[in-house]
């Protein structure tokens, strides 16, 4: 039998639209926000530089996944108001992530795109919640997963009813720690080999360096990434998350520069 | 501030009970039995000689992560209920797998130590809810966790009211595939000297190799581990999931008849 | 101290000159050419085409570091010979592996850019020698080396007498085996932040996938590589040895009519 | 064709000798000795204390691979004259690392047992001179070698003529930096499946954490291993190299004591 996700089952390359965002039809949209909401004033001073910069949709964390359980675990349905408010302000969809089974009829209430993040990758009780919630689905690829294991959770959530997921290669897990991760760019065209889903690059939590990020966002435009997913703040040494991968905004409207608003894939 | 499952928290050694069996104490109990509940044949069978050889405790997966959703996902409450039944007959208590923050009161209900698998160890509304779910928890490393990102895995744990927690390390993923995964030994005596909690070591899904199971058994009780979990089957060859790594019936006693059936650590 | 590879010892970029050929300069000069040295008839095959492509130098193996001691070990000394024809009819400078100190100084009087393999990154006699050599060095990172290792392994070269490194990343050795290794693409610009040298990429060895080298070089190029290194070969599914990685000769043309003959990066 | 080194070709065990010193006949050898030789007074402590302690060889690195070049690279054959000293007032045979081809003879006039060092262990010229030395080898397994390669390095020894091949687990490069590596215990029985060349385990380089030596010598002599290979030194805390994972002398004795002096594998 044919995955649903594979070349097998469907040649063409599906395109999963986020609202009047198009992830697969060749452009490369930007999702870029801060890791964590923390402020009305923090999430719009980034929302307006997205949207003036030509990015496509903004992502913040209100539930957030942290190692300690004594760290900042996010606002919660505080931070996705918030992100709302940003929505209606400068008209960026929205994306966050979704922990919980128990919580994503009510993160969906609020989200148009649901992020399931790398440590929920192989969290089948949540994958196959999220074949049924209505919404695309951004679906991270776990730290060590394989390509295999990948394509087999987006098959979860594809087998469940929802044909709507966008994939995220952010780094694996390597013995090298000069960089969080390493981003195994050579899985964007290997992935577009194997499944017709749009694949985007997360190079904030690829390397944890915020001076690699620029480089990689043009290695990933190159490679065919179907989008980008970059975390910004308008202060990163001030973050109660991730600060040191984070863009300050000027850098992000550098970056920006760099992309064509509407980037057509060679 | 120190961390509750530190040895800076608490000096001594922390003894899990679940039933009559003590994990900590300087004994080392072998928990043992399918890695799927199959029918009552196959489960009777493997108790049965579990409780000869001295095995401690009975698991079996009811509800199991497969990386496929095509592939066998488990009896669910039926294979419970067929737990249960074998802990009636052969008076070994029960461990099994529980996936979803949303099944930890029904899976409580027939097990008496309830297991977090790799794939689920930073899932932490799960860690959170069993925390307040008044069972012993048996929490297994990630494939790429960091012994750090494991420890404070269980203080999600004990964070949120649940003090018995017993460790097991079940091997990281790595380069070679000529074992499944590579069994991280020094990560028992490593854990010993940070946390006060019992660490276990499962040897079958360290190296998906039949063969090495003895031998690793050995060491593991030589390097301090506080017990042993470990996966037969009354015909491995037709094995449901996992056959190449399960002992059958002769190899489990086999292996046991090499241990004491009440080792004290040296 | 500071290391004399280390930007703190130079800030400006070093240039590398092989014959006419700059790396680290702006440009991006493509080496090409077979794994192995075969015969007369495919390596004037190979380099007529990498000539008219606008490849600028041409590699191929005379001695092979082979895993079994059973495989096909290279024609030696009349590899070199052929190489040096190859030169002579297409004007191509030659880039082979040395694996021996004691072979330093033949192989030099062939070649024109002297290669260390992944496997001898950190063989330091041999390094020390190359420090002596008179030639410039292609330094390949090592399988599982991190970056402060592969700079230190050029800081053997340098500190021994020759400027002329040129490092290449060719990939590091990783859990999937999908690909053959994984290109840490993020080591190009987070070397180049501490290193004055020119880093090049091969894509072929990261990989082990043709159907991966024209996005991979795509990438690299984006990225800010000083270069590209590429397998190809006239007839890829028989030669003697990376067949499975290597472009065949149209390919290959194909990939440099994607990349200007004389790219200035961004 | 069978590998010379495999099960296929040689069923029964090979026993490599060094001296009166056996491995791989059911006993259990321990290597010991500072990582680098120092000093003779440093020297001829170490050596007391094996030789009293039941210690079967004594080690000490003369040429010592380095990551930068700036660090210590041992006396060298002033190394060599001590380590024979030390031979003669003690009665150990002597253990050292070679790192060329051309020091090979040189090395071979001092040493019983020539070491190739894991970042050599693909260092095909110098394996192939070794096949000629005339003396016995222990091989280490590289920081990031498969099982297989480890396999085929040995091979080029003995097919150039050296059946008296040692293997040495030494622990594979991986993502936690909690200890500088990874003891692959699993390696012991897998390698002594498929070889019948005796392996032996070296705690000290797999951990890097002094005090996780004692656990795993323990771990090592029950898995099966064929020896220990341990670093100790009078004073770890001033200790040129590697400090940090020697034993003090008194650690030593103590280990010691926990392992009978001729110790038969079950």
């Amino acid at each position: 039998m044919n995955l649903l996700v594979s070349r097998e089952c469907q040649a063409e390359d599906s395109i999963v639209r986020v609202g009047e965002i198009a992830f697969g039809d060749g452009s490369f949209p930007v999702i870029a926000g801060p890791c964590s909401v923390e402020s009305e004033e923090q999430l719009m001073a980034c929302a307006e530089v997205i949207a003036e910069s030509g990015g496509a949709l903004l992502r913040g964390g209100a539930f957030k996944p942290r190692t300690s359980p004594y760290e900042f675990q996010g606002l919660g349905e505080e931070g996705l108001r918030l992100l709302v408010l940003a929505r209606e302000r400068f008209g960026l969809g929205v994306v966050t992530e979704v922990m919980a089974e128990s919580e994503i009829a009510m993160v969906a209430s609020y989200a148009d795109l649901l992020q399931v993040g790398a440590r929920n990758m192989q969290n089948y009780p949540l994958l196959r919640a999220l074949g049924k919630c209505g919404k695309p689905v951004l679906l991270k690829r776990g730290l060590s997963a394989t390509l295999k294991e990948w394509m087999m959770a987006a098959e979860y959530i594809l087998a469940n009813g929802n044909p709507d997921v966008i994939l995220c290669e952010r780094g694996i897990r390597s013995f090298d720690s000069h960089t969080r991760n390493v981003l195994d760019i050579a899985s964007v065209p290997a992935m577009q080999e194997m499944t017709h889903l749009p694949v985007v690059v997360d190079p904030s939590h690829a390397t944890g360096r915020r001076s690699l990020i620029a480089p990689l966002a043009k290695a990933s435009l190159a490679v065919g990434a179907d989008g980008l997913l970059v975390e910004c703040h308008p202060n990163p040494d001030k973050a109660w998350s991730d600060g040191a991968q984070s863009l300050d905004l000027n850098q992000f409207r550098d970056m920006m520069a760099m992309l064509p608003s509407r980037i057509l894939k060679s």
